[in-house]
């Protein structure tokens, strides 16, 4: 059968960076292409527990159908944290629990975009926003990203250009793939923009509590006082990603359309992933299982810098992160970025090539995106060394 | 601020179930309105067993990332399933794994619907399938069922009259809301009209393995030679609903584009949930435990239909079904159903209203759903009871 695919599918591929990872996906390969946190990062034996208590105490829970917006005693315990720690809830705004952090752009998108309408995004950005926009037609708009941002005065021509745009795509700490942080006048800026323009920001926030050196910086959500800000979290870096537990915190009328999305999409968030989440949150150490995470992944941060420094020195430039997973390493202009990307793979190393993460994906980039979080320490060492010697032989 | 929600969520209403869920949430009201499968029903042991063996043996396998098709040896069992129980599985078909069989819905309507497109459906049919496909923009349109199945005439009449449709969607098996069965020349003939007219076919199973009389009749999906049925199936009634694992066999080219949406909705269903389905087909005993679900919707399904008969039979018309949990009673004359769903939730019993499931929620209904699989023994009889003193008295 000829199938008659939407048009918001018909041209759209599955990631780029999947294809990589099914071609590479060698056990020789050091894997510098996925975006995976380090298992040493999960706390198994909190999870162990919880699961055996919930599965000893109360299995019917477990098992049985639950409610769309999450696990009533899970939503109370995020719109604490939300409220406390994060600064980003107001009285008219709620929580949802959802299936990763990226059910929250499946979630919005369905909720806002009609087919045509304009997303602004910072470019590069992560490829599973993209490719979640482009399914629902949308005109993809990107906002070259610096080191402490966006480019406002770009950004501003792109809301004055681009009237009706929907929203805008932002990741403020430790963005994927780039690494930057967005600094707090931009983030100001940011806020004053999509108030002036009447555009919501998606402020997606999946890395901010892997943070390995500076200080934290405000979210853009701390500054709603309009209910322009869609903020969303994520447990895939805090507690385990194979759970796929995140959340959205957003003004109450939005969230309600966004929750009539979700019960079309599964109905609810699997209830032993949310009771994990819940009791977690509840019974265990948040700040003392941080303070594990951020340590390891420094470790694992400084260890690959310190080794592009060594090794790569000559041949690319990157501005060191101060948290997340991934470097953006910008190659010298004697390289063709998809041939280095090509050699790298020929010689066991696999990374991405920047345009994935392009809004234009045929466009050209310099850049290649490089893990820290997957490979084993002794993999760092081992792949930056190779692509080290991909550089000098090319 | 005043969000610009899109065309497809503007004007759709969170589910009237939930809402009646709500308003009946009280502990004393007797719940013939949900669609929870019976507690008693879930092997409880083992999935404990499975879940203890595995955080004991492969903890991160639990925790980490996994690939959006599935975890390949569920996919493998899944596979084995479809072509040696169902029947149903070509070699250009493939199996993907989903977070439930409602995610079936959301990715096959965002891979085929552009707005506007035409979903053919039973009326009534599945209130969470026809809000899934409005959020999509989707223009419904109802062909009567009847007793054995879809009215083939109108059938006929519908797929002339709009043309481009991209799809029917059926429930053969003790439909939700109607219990009933479509019956096999029927099957035959939905099948060779949607060959004719070129019209993808979404056979949705959830209930198949719940008949508690008559004879299985083959799937829509077993006469398949174009690739033109998706054969959707699911493990709440069959595991337990809120671990959230369902699947979707089709032709490997429209899988994959339902896998990229999938990419970018979830990325994955939680292991631990595909994990305890894996293992179950596995190593258990599957026909012993369907065995025994049976025998438990068997004894509720007569229990709930014999004191309609008793209580109720002056009042309501029926078909007793064959399987599933619901039955679909038809009001006599003399009652306004709105009046007489209003009553009976004042007594305490929460029903759903059959306008409901109409493809157009405003139009009038003399119909009722009501469930057997949620309310305990007693709180179906005293339950039905109570539904015949309302009659009795309105």
């Amino acid at each position: 059968m000829d199938y008659k695919i939407s048009e918001g599918l018909a041209s759209l591929k599955p990631s780029i960076i999947r294809e990589i990872l099914k071609e590479t996906g060698g056990s020789s390969t050091i894997p510098f292409a996925a975006g995976n946190p380090a298992p040493d990062a999960f706390p198994v034996d909190d999870v162990k527990e919880i699961i055996g208590e919930l599965f000893e105490n109360n299995p019917i829970l477990a098992l049985q159908y639950g409610v769309t917006d999450g696990y009533a005693p899970l939503v109370a315990e995020l719109e604490k944290l939300c409220r406390e720690r994060y600064n980003v809830m107001t009285p008219d705004d709620g929580v949802i629990v959802t299936s990763g952090a990226q059910q929250v752009m499946s979630l919005l998108s369905h909720a806002l975009l009609n087919h045509g309408d304009t997303v602004i995004c910072e470019e590069p950005a992560f490829i599973g926003a993209l490719n979640c926009f482009r399914s629902f037609g949308a005109k993809l708009v990107g906002v070259p990203l610096e080191a402490d941002g966006m480019n406002i005065e770009a950004l501003e021509k792109a809301l004055e250009n681009n009237p009706g745009a929907k929203f805008i795509y932002t990741i403020p700490n430790f963005q994927n793939p780039a690494g930057s942080t967005t600094c707090f006048e931009k983030r100001k800026a940011i806020y004053n923009l999509a108030k002036k323009f009447g555009v919501v920001i998606l402020e997606d926030n999946p890395y901010g509590e892997t943070r390995v050196s500076g200080e934290d910086i405000p979210a853009i959500k701390t500054m709603d006082d309009s209910g322009i800000v869609v903020y969303s979290g994520s447990f895939s870096k805090i507690v385990a990603p194979g759970i796929r537990v995140g959340f959205v915190c957003a003004n109450k009328a939005l969230l309600a359309k966004m929750t009539v999305v979700k019960q079309t999409q599964d109905v609810h968030t699997p209830i032993m992933s949310q009771y994990i989440v819940y009791k977690w949150l509840h019974d265990y150490d948040y700040e003392a299982h941080i303070a594990k995470i951020k340590s390891i992944y420094r470790r694992k941060l400084n260890l690959m810098c310190d080794l592009i420094d060594e090794e790569l020195g000559d041949y690319v430039e990157y501005v060191r992160p101060e948290g997340g997973l991934f470097v953006w390493c910008k190659l010298a202009d004697k390289f063709d970025m998809l041939t280095f990307v090509k050699k790298a793979s020929a010689a066991g190393v696999a990374i991405v090539p920047g345009n994935a993460f392009l809004c234009d994906e045929a466009a050209s980039s310099r850049y290649v995106r490089l893990n820290f979080s997957t490979p084993s320490d002794e993999g760092i060492v081992k792949g930056v060394k190779i692509l080290g010697e991909v550089a000098r032989n090319y």
